[in-house]
């Protein structure tokens, strides 16, 4: 569980509680430098959110509760209901509820704690921000699948995309950082961190997702395989004498980085054991989807004004980026190598470059912050 | 289940059976011009054969069936067993019987035929040509799925791809057409029919396919969905209380352009009826997905020198020619327009494009028995 605290768009303290409902869960508060971890027994998921009220009172980030003006929650599935962050009130709860089917492992959870934090603080505006919401735009012809019509519609069936609020954040931001409107740039964000996805903007919004109805599909992720065909669900059960659970439940959890190389679901790992073939398999394999899906969306875009790196991988690793982009050459990518070693926000191409590319830290929490200002103002 | 008469290379003789295992049965013979259509009372698979075997008689094709030097079967799935045109001796026979899991509605009844035909002419010599083995050659990259490596490799987890031998057929063709070796070209090869697929060559061999472990995914087909997340399965199974089969059924039945458009599986139908918007958008979504996979391959390729259309869609349809390519522009591809208008086999790009755009009729039992050709020359 993650949470940090702001004043106005600045971070006064964030923190972090890990091992939930697990023995030995462990909190861990940072701010001003300083960084304070600590053991508690087993955490209760309602426990570790009293744990952050009484942090944030204990290490007088706050003097009272009541100084907390909104809180915001993020939200994996808002379906095509909920377009924008949204004050939630009972009746939205109860709509938010409905959508469960569509993030079976997340959302109930995420209204528990909604639920929770209203409890606890029954005074303050609480928002949720969605992950899909930025997605809500795709194109219809983007948006769904090749299926039955009456299943698409009559059952929400399309690409619900993830990482909405970091693709989001990020394609703004280098609108910002290019100084031109965002509505009028063409861009390919890459999110890669343990989750991984490519999204295509266009015209102000989201134009495609490599991420499909599920967070599960795209390109190859730290433990979840990405683009597969569906026909091998009935032959894995067949050949492990498994459920279509089972089966969905290793596609998410066993795949990916860690399925093809047996060695582990983080980049670094991989990075410091390339020397063997499986891990170095594993490397080409993440690569060369994320090459496809760059190709696929320059096309499909009619070319783009800027290709964005974000998140874990995309931020801190000098060498995918250069590998990436070396094999983006054919359409005129190009990147300045000691900018990219530099791996400072902003620009690290070439002026030569036919795209311009950056790399941009991306920030959901400011994001969520940015939009629950928002929408609080227009409410007044 | 269609059937050629080669003499040499040269066509002899073509035929159809049409409802097969349904009340009247419907043979076509075409020869030297003329086309025979003959109706029949159910005619079982068997029956079709021998049906066959004495249609070859009584046109006089032949005088007595020892005239027949070789009988090639094209079969699915080979996996990754079969890698070429192979004599079917009683061991391999037995081979392939071990792999029915890999094409289920396939493979039996195709073995069957080759056990059929044998009992009609037992001293001839039988050989099977598998759609899959063109894609045995992927590059490991392409070719696995990130999935748990060992189920790969235990399992035999892989894109076997499909249109294999088309798109065999067709690349080298090009080669020829283009007058290069066949080693130095780069191509993208769309097979577009009721089944569809992109492909790539390189180096001489399939380089990366749009088809899967099943003829399922890639581009949208005619019923087929292509491309989709495999989470849908389980949550279409809790909607519409049914069995994982079931959703493979719908899958590969009922989706694809007529599941969008709810009107036919057939392009031409959606072109006659394309003022009506589910008709226009199962024609947007089959032109975009097509544009996507030849954009990530001209990208992971680093260019390309052909790009080759057949197929019915391909070989016939020339506004979808165009439409497609007009997406490519940004790559660089440009079409003569008259010379796509006349949509004869060779070339229909301008000079000024930086591809290579062909039609190529393709001709699946023409590259059938050249490879037989092969093999029994080899065998020599």
């Amino acid at each position: 569980m993650k949470w940090k605290l702001f004043e106005d768009l600045t971070v006064i303290a964030a923190g972090l509680i890990e091992r939930i409902n697990m023995t030995g869960s462990v909190s861990t508060v940072k701010y001003g430098g300083k960084k304070v971890t600590e053991k508690h027994d087993r955490l209760s998921y309602p426990a570790a959110a009293k744990l952050i009220f009484s942090q944030l009172q204990s290490f007088k980030f706050v003097t009272d509760l009541s100084e907390i003006a909104a809180v915001g929650h993020r939200v994996v599935a808002g379906s095509t209901v909920f377009k924008q962050a949204t004050l939630m009130t009972a009746a939205k709860i109860a709509e938010l509820k409905q959508l469960n089917d569509f993030a079976p492992l997340h959302n109930p959870t995420e209204v528990k704690y909604i639920e929770l934090v209203q409890q606890e603080l029954p005074k303050v505006p609480q928002y949720a921000v969605f992950d899909s919401q930025f997605f809500t735009k795709l194109p219809e012809t983007n948006a769904i699948y090749s299926l039955p019509y009456e299943y698409t519609k009559k059952f929400g069936i399309r690409r619900y995309g993830e990482h909405g609020i970091s693709h989001d954040y990020i394609s703004r931001r280098a609108a910002e950082l290019l100084a031109k409107p965002y509505a009028d740039l063409k861009m390919i964000t890459l999110h890669l961190g343990s989750g991984a996805s490519v999204a295509a903007e266009k015209t102000g919004q989201a134009f495609d997702t490599s991420m499909g109805f599920a967070p599960l599909t795209g390109v190859t992720m730290g433990t979840r395989a990405g683009d597969v065909d569906p026909s091998i669900i009935p032959y894995l059960m067949k050949k492990l004498n498994c459920s279509v659970e089972d089966v969905l439940r290793i596609l998410n959890q066993k795949s990916g980085l860690l399925g093809i190389s047996g060695i582990s679901p983080d980049m670094r790992d991989l990075l410091a054991a390339k020397e063997q073939p499986r891990a170095r398999l594993a490397i080409e394999i993440f690569i060369n989807r994320i090459v496809k899906y760059v190709g696929a969306y320059f096309t499909e875009l009619g070319g783009a004004d800027a290709l964005i790196f974000a998140g874990g991988i995309g931020e801190n690793n000098v060498l995918l980026r250069q590998e990436i982009v070396n094999r983006l050459a054919v359409l005129g990518f190009q990147l300045d190598s000691k900018l990219n070693q530099a791996g400072k926000e902003g620009l690290i191409s070439t002026a030569a470059s036919t795209v311009k590319i950056l790399i941009i830290p991306t920030d959901e929490e400011l994001s969520m912050i940015q939009q629950i200002k928002q929408q609080m103002a227009a409410a007044k």
